[in-house]
């Protein structure tokens, strides 16, 4: 096989694994590493020079591949720009700067003739990437629909399987290094909404702006909705999505509509017990491919970890290394990925039934105000169930059929006039396949 | 993109399928199809000339690529070597075919400089095949694992659920048209036995001979094996496997071999109820391959049916066409496998837990002999439950811990020489994670 040289930025934990890795693929050279600091503890020792100069790297014309696993907008943004610049292939784990910049960077990459890889930036070591683009290739696709993020996994199965609140879980899961000091990009579901803007990029060709992804993180989900959720028949998961609005005939479909649009979402949801998602614990991720040929595909791995993402960056290198004999083969691999963004369909317009836990006066007619409300925007209730009376005040648990979103939002904004209701403790969305 | 000239053989349910499918993808052009019987009734029509002579497609040089889905070892074997011959790339369904003749067909594809691609070979519509070979590239793989046969699988949902025997089942999987009228390529396990020894392939570099694959099929499975594994905590499938034995830590691995050799075997097993592999209901596929760097990756998806198994050739056609222009592709695109058959290790040397169900007399001192004759082969029993006496029988289930098959078996030679056995009703080995 041919020898390619490679240059790195980045020797954190996943570059640390690809370190460990690269090591058994003698025929891939990793000539340097670029790092922040060099004083910092790394959880591998390299033989590699290792430099803060990313210039080193970027004006060396013998490495023919950029490693990008630094992470982050900015500088990563800008030293990707100036490698495909450099006519480098980039290999990336960086989700934030995919889904920020992905249209003008495969338009970078295309007018120079190289290519970008990034099996790394989605479901860590799940092969997702190579799944979507190349073996359901014969595809149209409808949706793909997951669990794509473990840190909000790991806290909602603590808080679950013990009983804790979110802070406490929040707490343990940053004392053991799966979350970050600041975990707003896990727990505010931002780190999913990347992903989703990568997954539509694939799969619909054209990226999402992360800001026109609805986006709803955990912060507010409590041991008492996911106790009640089981009493149900379901478990709440932090689910992402994203949807062709024009490929199905479900109801978040219109088939009429005058241009394609995507949903595009991330926010919990209560998932059946049954569900191949509500069975996916601790840090894993999950994600169902629907193909109008294949039907579903679901695969489940880790999402996460220093070895796993090494494995999806190193395969990546490895496709590409014995590749790059080839002449003029970026064409083949580079994805058909317009450089226009996606329009959305309006959050308003999402269908499915809903989960509702209401504090409510204890009192003669909250039911039939509620039903009343609820028939008013076309609301049809599934189960109305009055629980826990404490006080003089009692707790009201509703599900729903399916609801068109901006009707619920509705319904919600009349019942928080009743004099009765001290407040909408919860309203969850229920898992609707697609 | 591209215009490729294609060739199809058959027109069954997977080339109805691909007939369908093509329909939407205009730059690849059917040019003819061979079939064996004109006459023949088809689930779809096709504007594209059907013949009976095979010529035709092989002896046209404007064919470049011959989709090969007639299904069967002759004439298919004869008519993909002439293809390969001709220099035609050639993608095909037929695990039979690969798995008894793989070494030579990959060898001949090499000389002439074309490809052969197989993704509808293995689990239908589940991309597999390009999961191990392209996006798990980095890893040193330790076992696949799964189950790859969706005829057993119904029949094994159906007899647990509704209590079923093996036979009531199989006539109604026939009259379903989900088993054929000989089901002994399903029940028996060859299907699955040609499937890992492709995944075998895939995964070691070696194809395994079928005929030194450990083999044992479901018709001695009855609703009183389903029904009490399930009251043990486990659910029966027909389960197969391909391991490295000199990858991993567990007792299956013999690190100090002096060659490397797999274990590669299928047979019912016990799979914990909440293991995903228990999960698996119906006609679906659950693939759990193992690498060094990712860990476990699971898959699932519909592994036979029309649209499904289409999806893995059209797959293969659309990939193998945005490539065709390249020159000296073929190299790139041919799998890493060996022209030699791999070694495999002796069934005897497997280990797992077993569960084992005896018809006995019920009379006094029984469960003390059992206990010294399976002391006296190294084997630990995890618990022994006498259960339903009638008229002074009584079945006897045993479940213990790690066996080494050998010495189960000569375990069972010596109890058959007890006076008290009337016989071993069931001897099933239980789920071991590699």
């Amino acid at each position: 096989m041919a020898r390619v040289v490679l240059g790195m930025l980045g020797l954190g934990t996943v570059g640390s694994g690809v370190v460990k890795l690269l090591a058994q693929h003698k025929h891939l050279q990793l000539k340097k590493i670029a790092v922040r600091d060099l004083a910092k503890e790394r959880a591998t020792t390299t033989t590699c020079p290792v430099t803060t100069d990313v210039n080193e790297i970027i004006d060396d014309p013998e490495i023919e591949v950029l490693v990008e696993v630094m992470g982050g907008e900015e500088p990563a943004l800008t030293y990707i720009k100036r490698a495909l610049e450099k006519r480098k292939h980039v290999v990336t784990a960086n989700k934030e700067v995919l889904a920020k910049h992905g249209p003008s960077l495969f338009a970078l990459a295309r007018e120079k003739g190289v290519t970008i890889f990034f099996e790394a930036s989605v479901a860590g070591g799940i092969p997702l990437i190579s799944t979507i683009q190349r073996g359901l290739g014969a595809n149209q696709f409808k949706a793909v629909t997951g669990i794509l993020n473990g840190t909000t996994n790991f806290i909602l199965s603590n808080m679950e399987e013990r009983g804790l609140s979110y802070e406490t879980a929040l707490a343990e899961a940053q004392a053991l290094g799966f979350a970050e000091a600041d975990p707003s990009a896990d727990v505010d579901g931002h780190d999913v909404a990347y992903k989703l803007s990568i997954l539509a990029a694939l799969s619909f060709q054209r990226f999402v702006k992360p800001t026109d992804i609805y986006r709803q993180g955990i912060r507010e989900i409590t041991p008492e909705d996911l106790a009640l959720a089981k009493e149900f028949g379901y478990r709440i998961k932090l689910v992402g999505t994203a949807r062709s609005t024009n490929s199905t005939n479900d109801p978040n479909t219109k088939p009429n509509a005058e241009e394609k649009s995507l949903a595009v979402r991330v926010h919990p949801t209560l998932v059946p017990l049954s569900h191949p998602l509500a069975a996916v614990s601790g840090s894993n991720n999950c994600i169902l491919v629907t193909g109008d040929a294949v039907g579903e595909i679901i695969m489940v791995g880790p999402g996460a970890g220093s070895l796993p993402t090494a494995s999806a960056v190193v395969g990546d290198i490895i496709n590409l290394e014995s590749a790059l004999k080839l002449p003029d083969f970026a064409s083949y691999f580079q994805p058909s990925i317009t450089s226009q963004w996606s329009n959305t369909a309006s959050s308003d317009d999402w269908v499915s039934p809903y989960f509702l836990r209401l504090s409510v006066a204890d009192t003669p007619g909250v039911i039939g105000t509620i039903g009343t409300i609820f028939g008013n925007h076309k609301i049809s209730i599934q189960s109305i169930i009055q629980r826990g009376v404490k006080d003089g005040r009692a707790t009201i648990v509703i599900l729903t059929h399916d609801v068109r979103e901006g009707d619920m939002n509705a319904a919600l904004t009349d019942l928080k006039e009743c004099p009765f209701l001290d407040s909408v403790a919860s309203a969850i969305r229920i898992y609707r396949a697609g």
